[in-house]
């Protein structure tokens, strides 16, 4: 057993957490604050909330509110350009892991010298420019229970012109804030994606080549609890404790990235999203999931890894791998996400050649976490079988 | 459930690892290594291994090696002079939880302007006076596995004078190093001190008022592996994996009392060993831990939260508080410490009363977080009821 724990971000962890965040020191004395281009901030009371907050603080702020789910290249260039000329110190994301990702890439770009944001990027056709300058402070706030991206320190980027959704390594927040009643308002579906986007960093993390003692105990917690509770948030968004047990697994899938990995299930699904960018992320991986690990299963990849899966999930007396495909079916219906087609967002089975390559081209590096290898031919495979 | 993480230190686990510090950046030009008064970091090699590291940083250090076990804030303050004459400007403890403690305090010290140790001490008669000046970097590298200590803030320091054993709050260790290599070595007594040390900070961590579901994540994950590899570690302490796991459960009961605390057996403990301070934490953990649980269970002040210990540690069906304590007392058995006397540290039963008021006067606040309340009856009575 060996691993690497860097995760310095604070974490407010509870509900009403958002209200104490005057309590904290401020990092800066102008903050940029960064929303979707949506509207449910605003009307769900969470951006009067934070500037409230700030107001106790006495710090100044402009609002860049631009950001769209799969969040585009120019769209988070522009918020860099935004924050450049408003003089901003820090920046404030408040939103979901689209928003958060953006803002986190926006915090590490406002420093820079030259270039833009793709020149930064990592993988991909990115221009793999290092970063010369610290980034600004970041504070993560989220309002979904999904990406864990409040805890750890990349920001998923897509590239429209060569559709490539990849990475940007950018700083880990210096603050998070998890505050399960900013939740209460996320309609049942997107609760399902984003909840199921949490169980399957974890469920990877699990597998993964990278996992270790460390990560087995964040996926394994994460996993029971969102098997447990996932479902009773779909059904009732209400349910605050139960918005709160998996708005907890949400942040444990954060840790799992830190410290383990995802695998190339993330690679297979940012090749859908990067060609349809209306497809939900949480709701790519959910198609493709069942053929994914069974890919895996029946290489015998790691029998005993599914079986203690199952287990976490509450087959208490699973003792093959096919019994977590089982599993994960049962809390796909129960979720009600059993039934998603592809077709539904216009992706045709002739793309998928294409998208097999492209989720080498832009997310090759988390192949080599697979716990076997996949051929070409597999992920096509994959692709195929979860076609509906 | 709420709580707050805030565990900025960056751990790098496993065996091998402090051959792996040169990597990490320098955090300073000249370190202050801190080790204690004995012999075994000289004969083991752990300390050449340290010095071989900072060769490769290319940086200047100087040696202080007086720390003794239950450090006494004179030896403490004169490492903090040794600091200032030498011009360090960050400070490494070698160690078990004595030097990692006082380490942490002296990198705390150092810069600060104006008195001494005591006068920053935050309990009991300690001065308060609050620290003006930034610590200086200071990285833990751990060569037992009992306190956590690695990635905690506190360090406790012994006053002689008035016998009060306390905490000094200071800066959480920028780096820790957990490396199991390191412990080969440590005697089968004290890898059982050490390791009971690790099992209580989680389940005091676990019954405290203070839990949460992060909390309980890593103490029963701590728990389990203790229960389980403790006494494989005790008979064979070459056994590189059960050590590893004894370690990794000690990291985690540091991340209990961060993220958790300790409850009121760490207060009775150091009352006996600001008296007798020979007597190793742990051995007086042990000598008070059936007596003391035993009150609570007597108060069914949580009778699950001892029902979830007693079926991590390996009793699959216990149904009742009390199975806790049978699996207690059977691990204590399995390590060979069931039969620890407080006569053979000359401890006498007429100072029980004295060492219930010191347990509140210096370490006071962890009775707040007791699962019951605690009279000062109750508390002499676990102090008889545990001698032998
Ligand atoms: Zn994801
Ligand atoms: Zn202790």
């Amino acid at each position: 057993m060996s691993y690497t724990w860097n995760i310095p971000t604070k974490v407010l962890f509870g509900p009403g957490k958002l209200g104490t965040l005057h309590k904290e020191a401020a990092p800066g004395k102008k903050a940029l604050i960064v929303i979707s281009n949506g509207k449910s901030v605003k009307t769900n009371g969470s951006l009067d909330k934070l500037l409230g907050e700030l107001q106790q603080w006495g710090v100044d702020h402009v609002i860049f509110n631009k950001i769209q789910a799969n969040p585009l290249e120019p769209t988070i260039q522009e918020g860099v350009e935004f924050g450049q000329q408003n003089q901003c110190d820090f920046v404030i994301g408040l939103g979901g892991g689209s928003v958060m990702d953006s803002a986190k890439v926006i915090a590490s770009m406002i420093p820079q010298k030259g270039g833009r944001v793709w020149d930064y990027v990592a993988m991909g056709s990115g221009g793999k420019k290092p970063q010369t300058e610290p980034a600004l402070p970041f504070i993560a706030i989220t309002t979904s229970a999904g990406t864990g991206s409040e805890v750890d320190a990349g920001g998923v980027v897509t590239n429209p012109v060569t559709n490539e959704k990849t990475a940007f390594f950018g700083k880990m927040p210096v603050l998070a804030i998890v505050d399960p009643e900013l939740m209460l308002t996320v309609p049942p579906k997107f609760t399902a994606f984003q909840g199921f986007d949490a169980f399957f960093h974890n469920a990877e993390g699990y597998i993964s080549k990278g996992c270790n003692e460390a990560g087995e105990m964040v996926e394994l917690t994460a996993i029971k609890k969102l098997a447990h509770y996932l479902p009773i948030a779909v059904a009732d968004g209400s349910n605050l404790d139960a918005r709160t047990q998996v708005a907890f697994a949400n942040t444990l899938g954060g840790y799992s990235m830190d410290v383990s990995t995802c695998t190339s299930e993330h690679s297979l699904e940012h090749a859908l999203s990067a060609y349809h960018q209306e497809l939900p992320h949480g709701a790519g991986l959910i198609m493709l999931s069942l053929a994914y690990f069974a890919t895996f299963i029946e290489k015998h990849a790691c029998d005993d890894r599914f079986i203690d899966m199952a287990r976490a999930m509450g087959v208490i007396d699973a003792n093959k791998p096919e019994d977590f495909l089982t599993a994960l079916k049962a809390m796909q219906e129960a979720c009600g996400v059993a039934d998603l087609k592809m077709s539904d967002y216009g992706i045709t089975p002739d793309e998928f050649p294409k998208m097999a390559k492209n989720a080498r081209d832009s997310m090759g590096p988390l192949f080599l976490f697979d716990p076997a290898e996949l051929s070409d031919e597999d992920i096509i495979h994959i692709y195929q079988a979860s076609y509906r």
